[in-house]
């Protein structure tokens, strides 16, 4: 299937100079939101994931039905003071700002094989945070899985070593 | 299954004298939250749904799944600002202070079936104007459900008229 066509480029957004990849198209459209979740969910079979992680909001759009088909859990990433919980925090900067994510401290069991997953890798920053947390922890990172990769960001240089799925590359 | 089991009860969290359900453990639960959500699949096919609607993020997190195993689409409800294309907008109280919500203008065509998806019924606030942004975009609101209800907060009675389904009343 041809994602792309469900993806709405948005000019200047959120800042001036930006072309915005809008996945809602995408979402709104039952057939390819499934289709596009079933190619995780292909990939993460050959992985032998044993729970799956993503960063709030976006992450849990596609993470959460992979968790779902998979029958396995869904661990959530969100930002600083949004868990109830004992948590670890990173630091770290994004594609527009600064930001701290954070994880339950028992979220992810040590030797656990976590798969990432996000829509959208750019400048890798919140990756990279993520994975710092999942190995805090002791989880395995044994996939990380994207909708959308801007390659011109050069994220993948940040994610070396690391077994990678994106289903829709920009140039 | 007794869900319940899998919530953790946080004492004063967000504040002093709340008693905060926490349904990380559920998610983290690999059979126990694919049960949850196939308990609102399972009420979704008897009312004819054409679209799942969810306020972010914990309504992605059950929403979304629903979503999938239904193959129809998810049309996002989000904080305002966060939606990049042509919005409309709705402002609410809701239990630990106030907010704007918006739902991208194309999401829903005028006279499609909804079912609305949140984590947590508890005063009713986001559910209210969830339903409003839904009904302003010529949706029908055909279902309503949640996996928690505090239902001394009395959340219900801005939902008359709707059906409603929940897995897990806290008295």
């Amino acid at each position: 299937m041809d994602y792309k066509e469900h993806i709405a480029i948005v000019e200047n957004w959120p800042k001036e100079g930006v072309q915005f990849k809008d996945i809602t198209p995408l979402m709104d459209n039952g057939p390819a939101f499934k289709a596009a979740v079933d190619d995780i969910v292909t990939y993460a079979k050959k992985r032998d994931i044993d729970i799956v992680v993503g960063p709030e909001a976006r992450g849990f759009i596609v993470g959460c039905p992979v968790s779902y088909a998979l029958e396995i859990g869904f661990a959530p990433i969100r930002k600083k003071g949004k868990l109830p919980r004992e948590t670890i925090e990173v630091d770290y900067g994004l594609e527009y700002g600064q930001n701290i994510l954070a994880i339950h401290k028992d979220a992810i069991k040590p030797g656990q094989r976590v798969l990432i997953i996000d829509d959208l890798l750019a400048t890798g920053g919140t990756i990279e945070a993520t994975i710092d947390l999942v190995e805090q922890l002791g989880g395995e990172v044994a996939g990380c899985a994207f909708l959308i990769e801007l390659q011109y960001l050069n994220g993948r240089d940040k994610l070396e070593g690391y077994d990678v799925l994106t289903l829709m590359q920009y140039e």
